[in-house]
C-alpha cells in the first residue's frame, strides 16, 4: 500500500463514522498535540539509558510506535483537509531547511537557525 | 517520490549535518510536540469561522502546511529510529481503531471509546 | 494557606517519595506539557457551545479543574527548582506584556504583538 | 502581593484590552499547551548536563522563568474563568495523589500509579 492508498483508507474509516464534522483543522491540530503528549509520556522521568532501553524492548517499542501512528494518522487527515500532498509539503520544507541550516554551519550542532 | 525515498532524503539531510546524535527518541517526541504547538498557534483565539478563513486563504494555508510538514518530518525520522514502517504501523492502528470504534456505536459521535 | 505554604507542601510530598531525582527542569517541562494535553482533551472535538456546557456542569468542571491543578503543581515545583518566586516572575512578565500589548493597540484584538 | 491580588491584576490587564471574549476555556487550555511547548524548547536536544547548565546560568534561567510565567498566567486566568480557587484545587489534588501514590509504594520510583 502506498501513502495515497493509506490516506484513502483513513478517509474511508472517518466517513463510515460520519466524523468529518468533527475534523476541523484546529481540532485536528489539537488531536496531534494530545497524541504527541501521549508519545512523550513514554519517556517521562527517564534517563537517556532508560529511553534507549524502552525503544530497545520489542513490546515497549510497539507501544511507542502505536502513539506515533496516532500522530501520523491525524497529520495525514489534516493534510487531506488542507488539500495538500504530504510528500510535497515535506519536500518543500526540506528545501527551506537546507537554506536555514547550511551544512557548513549546522554540522554537529543543535543550535537553532536564528542563532547559527 | 514515494514515502521510502522521502525518508531516505530526510536521513541524508540529517546525516550530512551529523544530527543523529541529537535525534534520541525522547527528543524527537518533544520536537513533534513543539511543532504541534506551533501548528495550534495558527488557530489560537480563533472562532470556527476564522479557522475556516485561515485554511481557505492560500497564503495562510501554506503557513499551516509548513508546520504540518515539520510534524511529519520528525515523525518519519522517529519511525526510522524505531525501525518501524510508517504505513505498517498506521495500518495496524487502524485495525485496532476499527475494534475500539465499531461503526454502529461510533457513527456521528465524538465520544471516546472508553465511554462508548 | 498562602502560596508559599502550598509550595512547601508540594516539596514535602515530593521529598517523602524521594522524587527530587526525577524532577529535572526538562522533565518538569514535559510533565506540564503532558498535563496541558490532558486538559485540552476535555475540549477536543467540541463546539463553542459544548465547551461552555462542559465548564458549566459542576462535575465536568471539577474534572477540568483537576487537570489544571496538575499543571499548576508541576509549574510551582519547577519554579521551586529554578529558585524563582512565582508571583514575582508573573509580575515581571505582566510588565513586559504591558509594553508588548499597549491598550490602545491591543484593545479588542487577539493579534500577536509581533504583528500589532 | 498575594495570589488573589495577582489574579486581580491579571484580570484587570485582560479587561483593559477587552480580551475576555477570546479567553474561552478551550482557548486558554491551548494557550497553556503552546507556552508549555515554548518552555520545552529551551531544553530540546540537550543532554542532562546541558539542561543543568541552562538553568544554572542566570540569563538562561530568567528566559526559562519567563516561559513558566506565561504558563502560570494562563493557568490562573483559566482558574478564574472556571471560578475555582487555585490553592484549593491543588490542595484537593494533593489529597488524591496521596492515595494514588502511597509513600511506601511510590518511594524512589517514577512508576505511574496505574502500575504501582
Amino acid at each position: 500500500m502506498d501513502l495515497n492508498q493509506l490516506i484513502s483508507k483513513l478517509v474511508e474509516f472517518r466517513d463510515a463514522r460520519d466524523w468529518k464534522q468533527f475534523h476541523k483543522p484546529n481540532h485536528l491540530a489539537t488531536a496531534i498535540s494530545i497524541e504527541a503528549a501521549e508519545l512523550q509520556e513514554h519517556f517521562l522521568w527517564k534517563s537517556p539509558d532508560e529511553v534507549e532501553g524502552k525503544v530497545g524492548d520489542e513490546h515497549s517499542c510497539s507501544e511507542v510506535a502505536e502513539e506515533l501512528a496516532d500522530i501520523l494518522m491525524f497529520s495525514l487527515l489534516l493534510a487531506h483537509e488542507l488539500n495538500v500532498d504530504p510528500i510535497e509539503i515535506i519536500t518543500d520544507k526540506l528545501k527551506i531547511n537546507e537554506i536555514k541550516y547550511p551544512v557548513e554551519k549546522a554540522r554537529g550542532t543543535a543550535t537553532k537557525y536564528t542563532e547559527l
